[in-house]
């Protein structure tokens, strides 16, 4: 009998369905992917993913151990239906655990993509080894999941753990959850541009703008860090003020869940170390000191993978 | 063999030590109570639990069950150790459980006063038939307490939920944890007084000045109270301010533990409809409409007597 050592994680997004063949020690050994607006019908999307994945074990079909995948959206995880997608129409009710699994005939696991990007982190990433552990995705807007002892908190009605809307200030702006001054409101790529170009229209100084050839609607998350990372102040203020929100919003996640490890992934994540400075040092001076004590705050591992990783970490949880 | 269906519970407190004696219904069937300070040493002190204990099944010694105790600090549930007292001294290391349960040779169950409260009110109280509660005490601060499907959420080192540290205002004042603008600050009988006579000095006009005798020191929640009651406008608004200052800490509270039920307890709790329409009107507007669809939100059955009925809840748990 073959030994069954390779995994297909599927990274269901709204613009792109992303593969990945793992081996079990969480190494990706291939990828693929396609726009999700390929296939016209709902229909022949799953086929679409059932030959994608097909294709990734081409000569070693017998080798799949199983199939994850993450979706972006609330997921009945014991049934492996989709409840609600965000920004994909259409798959309500549908139960994609169990079309993939009559197709592909090997087991096949589905979750809400940051709760699979926070197992890709506890299995083979920045949570390995903890059992407590917050996970942070800052990209457009912030994504989290948090596992207590070991095991995905997902809530009732499969909602939960909504951390970018917690509200870090009581009358702040108007967030698209319908509350006001959620911490989302404060952090991710959004965030970071509209208060960059904010201050810059009211006249302080930067070479943002220089290297943004004049234009407003250039300015980056990228070019805000590149520019910080050239020594421009204003740059590095824009990072450390949001470094400082996170670190506010995260201080009440520490007073709530006392982690043992917090996992900042995303790609506005990867932008330096001034970020990341001013969030341990918000939680460090902010959060119940017992709590901070013994507290790591760490970089993801998996960034611009972490959907596929995440996806097949969901086989092996 | 005599039924066994008596429970004593036993809320240790900072400056009264009760005793409650309980049937398996809840119903309290004779209470007492002794000032924490009347032993000198914890030994002594040791023994008058056990004394006070022996003489409240004093004749059906034999019918009981269990005792639980509730303690005001931090506590190894499964060891029974107490690891931290507030505002009790030289209780660090102590296994209460053990000796208590070898002097009155029946089951003895130990944990934090907020988490017995909160089982008290699963088993109980308001949150009977609900297996994911959020149990929140306004007293002189805010206590709080989590069960998720069924279990207390106790954390790691046996700390967590501490709710009343979530940051609402991000440049709100120092808070005692460190932190600043915690919920804590903006709540409670300490908050709702200082907001009244901060308010009254400003020169803001109210009956309620005339019914402390003119003295700001004579003004409490009870006052504020019955001012409000007697339509007083500005102590109206100072219970309707505080109502939406809980409701914005427990809308990150719900968009985070998506819990079926909030119980909200505590001296403060008993002060009539204006806070917790506030506290209602607040979430619903505030927190993520598919968090609140369903989301009930419940004054505590248990008030004074929550501590011991709490406790003597631990043993049913």
């Amino acid at each position: 009998m073959e030994i069954k050592n390779r995994i297909i994680g599927i990274d269901f997004g709204a613009t792109f369905i992303k593969f990945g063949l793992l081996n079990l020690k969480g190494e990706i050994l291939k990828k693929s992917s396609f726009p999700t607006k390929a296939y016209i019908s709902r229909k022949s999307l799953i086929s679409g993913i059932i030959a994608e994945s097909e294709s990734m074990v081409a000569g070693l079909r017998k080798r799949l151990l199983g199939v994850g995948i993450g979706v972006p959206g609330q997921v009945d995880y014991n049934k492996g239906v989709i409840y609600n997608l965000t920004n994909v129409k259409g798959w309500r009710g549908v139960h994609l655990r169990d079309i993939i699994k009559s197709r592909l005939k090997v087991p096949v696991f589905i979750d809400n993509d940051a709760n699979a990007a926070c197992i890709g982190e506890a299995k083979w990433g920045a949570g390995k080894g903890f059992n407590d552990i917050i996970c942070i995705t800052l990209g457009s807007g912030l994504g989290s999941a948090v596992m207590i002892e070991g095991r995905i908190f997902r809530g009732r009605g499969y909602s939960a753990a909504e951390m970018g809307h917690i509200c870090i200030e009581r009358y702040g702006l108007k967030c698209n959850c319908g509350g006001r001054g959620c911490l989302e409101t404060f952090a991710g790529n959004s965030y970071i541009v509209k208060e960059a170009v904010k201050r810059l229209k009211k006249g302080e100084k930067s070479q943002l703008l220089k290297l943004a050839n004049g234009k407003f609607s250039e300015i980056t998350p990228k070019l805000i860090d590149e520019a910080s990372k050239e020594g421009d102040r204003f740059s590095i203020n824009v990072w450390k003020r949001m470094g400082e929100n996170v670190g506010i919003g995260l201080s009440s996640i520490v007073n709530t869940f006392n982690p043992e490890v917090i996992v900042i992934g995303g790609g506005v994540a990867k932008s330096g170390k001034i970020l990341f400075g001013s969030i341990r040092t918000t939680i460090k001076n902010r959060a119940i000191p017992v709590f901070t004590r013994d507290l790591k705050i760490r970089r993801a591992r998996f960034i611009e993978d972490a959907g596929t990783v995440g996806a097949a970490a969901l086989v092996l949880e």
